[in-house]
């Protein structure tokens, strides 16, 4: 097996994206291709190299395209950028997927754009893993497409189910549509259409899940639009590390306070780890017909680790394939 | 001053508002409509009576709107329900205010229908305080208008910074335009086109607002839709809950853990008050040409005497003067 990894993208590239590589192929026997600027990658290579052969391999791709740059840039002039030839390279089939911490908009263009999308599917979702109270549950989208329709929203549910079975076996995924109230009536005028959709679908369907109990474990899969989705996303992430400023600081006040937090310290690092989504990877982008995996743009080489680790098993358990038998079972208004 | 109490409206209603009331007309000397079953209002009231005179009085309103009714009862068969007569008594000069804990989109309903909107404002919108690094903000709206087009939020600007401007002075508010990422062209339909009309508008418009920036303090001002507005204030309750539980489940697994829990009580408390916007009172429904403030459904007694304590505040700060004088400043294109 083969990833190819946007070894230029992310807020640490190249420094964290190739240490990270470096893990995945000496932890996980990981063969990898390395995509961006050879001189750049090599001299993190060298910092990093252990006396053991790694399948690494460097594919020399001369731009990048960074975080404030048009998406877009990917499709014009945008052909030598890392993610774009990473992503050429999957689909000449020089590797099974591809790997991304960079600008999330152009590596969904450029996956739309090269692999195309599965039948069935009008737009792509991010697929991001968050932990509940029970377990884990899928929200989707996350950010790919930041405009819907309703009939979008039941595409997503068809494709997070495909995806959640492929982490639990079991009776069919419960579907929930993101909203702010229980009732069907609630929400705005998208959700209110996608739900009577989603009642229509034939997936198993909860009704509404308001945004309170996001990490309370009420449904397996959970729908929106991807402008709501990665909004729902950054505040969690932006509230974490207010809450852990906030509570260092008012424990650093007392003697009491400063004897707890030198007592809680692990129980913190434990806590952070499970609801720091960030360090959990990378998250699929579900509907095009190639397998995308977008890290967080912060991501550590831990996460780019994960990222890999989680591409590999996506690859292994036919992600793909899995998703485009989920759509075609699903009955999708248009 | 009298301010008009929903009091059959909220999750523990009447028993939390009548407390709530109580406390407000006891500790701050306000004069209090009590709007509902007399009976029910009665019952509360025997068992909380000190033997201080309090300015109470109860005014009948035989029907409720429950959490599930579809919100527009308060229009129709609702003229007898308490949100409903509470409003009235804004409206005909009985009180200078009303609060409710109940249904927010009956209780939105009704005071536009009965108080109408301020010239220059086509929708309302609900400004809640969250907490920053910094100090505090202000975002709006929360809830009150779920679909929005892009001069609804420089709307929704103007009136949030006038609502700003009350409690602190100084230079204009900063605005931001909640959003995925910090680039005009990033974002959705909305918050692109927003984006041009917030710079032309003559606020001190700062740009876009990622949600992972929402508790940094970069605006003062924060806008967006209802819809969304909504989903990042209830991820932050749901997340609050969730981090709290799950701190208590690692720290009780070890003596020391055990231990750090009970050195850092006071802490917890401390900082559950300081990020529980649902404890802080009461949200103003800005855009209306009277005053109104809405409650979190599961407010406690002490919430309710806060909101109501916040209420008496707008009235003497003359919040809705205030709004209307700075929409009629503002450029806000049609």
């Amino acid at each position: 097996m083969r990833i190819a990894v946007d070894a230029m993208g992310g807020d640490h590239a190249p420094a964290h994206v190739v240490e990270g590589a470096v893990l995945a192929a000496r932890q996980l026997g990981l063969g990898l291709l390395l995509v961006g600027r050879r001189e750049a990658i090599e001299r993190e290579l060298g910092r990093l190299a252990g006396p053991e052969p790694l399948d690494l391999r460097i594919v020399e791709a001369p731009a990048v395209i960074g975080m404030a740059d048009p998406p877009t840039r990917v499709l014009r002039s945008g052909r030598g950028a890392s993610i774009r030839v990473a992503v050429d390279a999957v689909a000449r089939g020089e590797a099974e997927a591809v790997f991304s911490a960079g600008q999330t908009g152009a590596t969904v263009l450029a996956a739309q754009a090269v692999f195309g999308m599965l039948p069935g599917v009008d737009r792509p979702a991010l697929a991001t893993t968050i932990p509940t109270s029970r377990g884990r549950a899928v929200l989707l989208d996350s950010g790919a497409t930041v405009d819907c329709r309703p009939a979008h929203l039941v595409q997503f549910a068809a494709m997070g189910c495909a995806y959640a079975r492929i982490h639990a076996r079991g009776p069919a995924p419960r579907v929930g549509l993101l909203s702010i109230g229980e009732e069907a009536a609630k929400g705005n005028e998208l959700t209110r259409d996608a739900y009577r959709l989603l009642e229509a679908s034939g997936l198993n369907f909860v009704g509404s899940v308001e945004a309170r109990d996001l990490f309370t474990g009420l449904a397996d899969v959970i729908v929106c639009d991807g402008f709501t989705g990665n909004v729902a996303l950054k505040v969690g992430e932006g509230l974490v590390d207010a809450i852990e400023r906030e509570l260092r600081g008012e424990l650093s006040r007392t003697v009491a306070g400063r004897t707890a937090a030198w007592l809680s310290r692990t129980a913190f690092r434990r806590l952070r780890s499970r609801v720091d989504y960030a360090e959990s990877g990378a998250a699929p982008l579900l509907g095009v017909a190639g397998l995308c995996l977008v890290g967080h743009g912060r991501s550590s080489a831990r996460a780019v680790r994960n990222g890999l680790a989680a591409a590999a098993r996506l690859v292994r358990d036919g992600c793909r394939d899995r998703v485009a038998e989920e759509i075609a079972a699903v009955t999708v208004p248009y």
